[in-house]
């Protein structure tokens, strides 16, 4: 794997994912100088502070120019917007790259905004991260052994796309391949769902008059559960819309699981829910322990 | 507190409840001669070899004999069956207390096998365990600064409910009192609902073709999300159809809840969503992580 040295690496975002990618690509060398660019100037300073990044703007055009690669770590529901302001700052060279938790609409927005640009435009979405946020949650280490799937558009130049799966291998990550829809019905199943239901299930008892009294019953188990209710809003209410129809029929699966574990209940069918319950153990075992 | 001197415990069910149970009386020096009973050999003679319990018992009439206090730590599906095998040979003192995770079915069935020996008789349920299950993971520090919530009856001596809430001090618990109603209730919200749900959630994914592939990008999230659905099937099947008719209506609560949330999801209200969103996560900080 050569090394593929940036003079100028841009970061739109500088949180969890943003700032952690700042700081595994620069300690493995690969980056002379690290721009952030973000809405809050407090998290920027933060990550000046801590030594994420080198620099700090707000002009965009100055921001973008002679940047070697663009990293677009935002709630996606702001994509749109970045795109659209760097569109016109773009060198030919420059290649931009996304952090999104959805791609179908990543790639939409670039089709629009990036247009002339498409060729080197490569969206990617590291699967890491978790209920924390803001820079100081960055770390060098967040992406080793995690997966980063990228989904090259149809115009994608394979020299763009190995430039930056060589970047996220070199922060430790994983890199696989996949369409723009594969991977939002994968993630639809696996991690937009699970979130939506665990928002669903704490605020089901938080707005309850006995809330207190019923949290301070709360075991490992539902701690566990809803870790992910622990993140953030805007991000979740940014990816709910974005893969929304997929989500739907995700969303309509699971409802009808639960409708049939009700009548299962309610006729006392206690072999049908042993026997459902012993398939997603093992499924479970199997596939995430590897038992 | 008294030390409540324990001539013969006896433990029906050594798994990680009844086995941790006896290793936290022991390492308190509170109980003399522990003897277990099982429907599996293979875990009891494991029990033993672990110095867990001093003796595996097969006959329940000399098992019981002699007891000072009896622990039914057995799934709710096996209560009513060891109560009624057990109650032609307990003596007036001994005391029958339980660790069930339902407890106005575990009442029921003591009122009719226990009839004459109520007195004695005192429910709770230490709230720990976990997807584990078996002797092996036992601990004697399993219940260290968890609840273990009692449910006397109307009819259960005051004293007799001392020296149960006494051995679970020992074992380093809270404890707390309540209706076995009220109990159903809480624990039907932040207990069975969600094991249902995360087991709900892996059988929809571990049942289609592309199964191996959707785990293979389950991150931490989803795995955290489900790990209450390595539980015991047994277990949870007997709990879920035990707190039937409180489950139904939580089932109920949350299906309505789910159903909102499509329909946001559908007409795009971002705001509501994040609203939404927002009021889960700063409930779960406030009350689970004292934030």
């Amino acid at each position: 794997m050569a090394k593929p040295l940036l003079n100028k690496l841009v970061i739109f975002g500088v949180g969890m994912i943003g700032g952690s990618f700042a700081l595994a690509v620069k300690r493995a060398g690969l980056a002379k100088h690290i721009v952030g660019v973000g809405r809050s100037k407090e998290n920027l300073k933060k990550a000046l502070r801590l030594g994420v990044i080198d620099e700090m703007a707000d002009d965009i055009a100055q921001a973008v120019r002679g940047a070697d690669v663009i990293l677009l770590a935002l709630p996606v529901g702001q994509m749109r917007r970045v795109m659209c302001a760097i569109a016109p700052h773009l060198e030919a060279h420059t290649l931009v790259t996304d952090a999104g938790s959805t791609k179908q609409d990543v790639a939409a927005f670039a089709k629009e905004c990036l247009t002339s640009h498409l060729q080197h435009f490569i969206p990617a979405h590291p699967v890491a991260g978790g209920e924390q946020s803001g820079v100081s949650a960055a770390s060098a280490d967040l992406f080793v052994n995690r997966n980063v799937v990228m989904t090259p558009l149809a115009k994608t130049d394979k020299k763009a796309v190995k430039r930056i799966k060589d970047l996220w291998l070199a922060c430790g990550a994983r890199v696989c391949e996949m369409t723009t829809r594969q991977h939002d019905e994968i993630f639809a199943a696996v991690s937009h769902l699970p979130h939506l239901l665990a928002f669903a299930l704490v605020d089901v008892i938080a707005t309850r008059p006995n809330s207190a009294r019923l949290f301070s019953y709360a075991a490992g188990g539902f701690r566990d559960f809803t870790r992910i209710a622990g993140s953030s809003p805007e991000m979740w209410r940014d990816i709910a819309l974005a893969n929304r129809k997929i989500l739907l029929k995700e969303l309509a699966g699971y409802q009808k699981q639960l409708k049939r574990f009700a009548g299962l209940i309610r006729k006392s069918d206690g072999a049908a829910l042993k026997k459902i319950f012993t398939r997603a153990r093992s499924a479970r075992q199997r596939s995430l322990l590897g038992k």
